[in-house]
């Protein structure tokens, strides 16, 4: 099959005519037509097999999790979803394997649809399997939400729950079991991470900074940090039971704490939006949370003194650089 | 170098603000405002090393073409530079390698610079060298150059010159000889492909549909007759000499007539507009070829029968087929 052909076949889909798309794949651009009065939002994200994903990953969990990592940046910004671009790079192996081109083209492009989100473009070419995708959104002017804008006082939100994801890495990489009941849970977390895309609408105008937790919890709150020029406290005590398997009464047989409070803080792949918003705002956060079907739990404050603190139920503090982020050069 | 300094010492570097770039990289989106009453435009590349260029490749031509063939994408639609993103794979021993990482960079931003389209965000990771490039431009609502507007009775027209990038690569591939005077030519045309931006707004409202000559003119054609639902009539002898070496004494010496005519019919990599215009608009083609200051070349006509001829000095046909494109999977 040829590089035309398999881009008609499984890339180029009936769907639902989209206002926002005034020309979609097959000419030398995509064109589109944001609202009028809206800023337009990007992100790029590149995906290569062995470093970011195993051969033997589900094709159906790729193309979604492709998909859903950067539609969580554009609901880190308070966007919605225009379009998104693809490169595909695949071998030879895969370009003629049907069945894993259909689950992972219906794995993308499920969500896709799910978030309004089409497919306009791209570009196919032989080699190692690697994924580029590109997304575009849109949202009023004036209005998206910055990692700069935290301020002393501040409150400190995360929504949904935090370290599934890394437990279910642990677990496939041999670092910790996890019995059948926890593994469906945590790895849902990490192969089907939900871009909080509602959330972040609602939080436009509420929130005073924000962030999606890519890289884990401490990691990415310093990001918040150093863009905003302040500090933060987290009570820690108030984490310890974010992961959703710890909910699970299998967990505390199954884990050490510290294990579990590793992953919490220092975990990535949660794809959460971790935000700010002033204390006044309690009730709008809570009502944003309401309107989008998203939990969220205030989880700190933001301090004028530009460091982080984490601060245990005893009162004594943890050594943060412990749980700072993923660096890919590192 | 850890990533974030490793973007923050190469990718960032002072630049005129520009008025489009709401914000800039660092958060979970860049941000721009494209000019009211316009239609966004987007394509996106991918390049392998191995694959689309070798290991030994100049770094700083690879910076340039990277975004040239993007910016060649924009151009064919007759739009203007916005901003675009950059996803880079580097393996550790070229992250480290400053002296690569500063002219690849050099490469990249100057010709970014030189067009207004400022790098906005992206992703870095480590890896197999690769580059996904999505360029962003906008064009007045309804302007576009599409390649499904060519009618029966329209010119068909090129810019600049045609088969040269070919040779070049043939002379690099032993295929054939090109002496020193011609490879410089021909290599500059090969590894620093100028995008036809001026003359694609340029030809907004005078011509019918437009593509740029990445995979050869034949190949690209094609993709115009397919979508237009026409065919064409190509007189060969106006194309023999398209080739920028053709106006060297020495390439008579070195080069077979078949040879060339291939080059210039199948050889890839022009980036060249190839498009199509009623005869009454010939005035306005000359005219935005003097405003760009573009030369352009008409080669044939649009016909109604939906087949492609080359018609050669004698009269005679060659098969278009032996000059079809190129096709990653075949």
């Amino acid at each position: 099959m040829g590089e035309f052909d398999l881009i008609g076949r499984y890339f180029r889909r009936d769907s639902p005519s989209d206002p926002a798309v005034v020309l979609g794949p097959g000419d030398d651009c995509a064109l589109l037509a944001p609202d009028p009065g809206h800023t337009l939002a990007v992100s790029s994200d590149m995906l290569l097999e062995h470093r970011h994903f195993l051969p033997d990953i589900d094709p159906a969990a790729l193309g979604y999790k492709a998909l859903a990592v950067n539609l969580s940046d554009l609901a880190a910004m308070g966007a919605a979803p225009l379009a998104f671009t693809l490169a595909l790079a695949l071998p030879a192996a895969r370009a003629g394997d049907a069945a894993w081109l259909q689950a992972f083209s219906d794995g993308l492009l499920t969500l896709a649809r799910n978030h309004r989100c089409p497919l306009v473009g791209g570009d196919t070419t032989a080699g190692p399997l690697a994924l580029s995708i590109t997304v575009l959104g849109q949202v009023p002017q004036g209005q998206a939400l910055h990692r700069a804008g935290a301020q002393a006082g501040d409150d400190i939100w995360i929504s949904g729950t935090l370290g599934d994801a890394r437990l279910a890495l642990g677990a496939l990489r041999g670092e910790w079991p996890l019995p059948p009941p926890l593994m469906v849970i945590a790895r849902a977390r990490l192969e089907r991470p939900t871009p909080r895309l509602a959330l972040g609408q609602a939080l436009r105008g509420v929130a005073s900074s924000a962030i999606d937790v890519s890289d884990g919890l401490v990691g990415d709150l310093q990001h918040i940090l150093q863009e905003s020029g302040v500090g933060a406290r987290i009570q820690v005590a108030s984490l310890a039971q974010a992961a959703a398997v710890c909910a699970q009464p299998l967990a505390a047989t199954h884990l050490k704490p510290q294990q579990l409070l590793a992953a919490v803080l220092a975990g990535g792949d949660d794809y959460e939006l971790l935000f700010t918003a002033p204390p006044n705002r309690r009730p709008a956060v809570q009502q944003a949370a309401k309107t989008s079907q998203t939990p969220v739990l205030r989880i700190g404050c933001i301090t004028a003194a530009p460091a982080l603190q984490l601060i245990q139920a005893d009162g004594g503090a943890l050594d943060a650089q412990r749980f700072a982020g993923y660096d890919h050069f590192a």
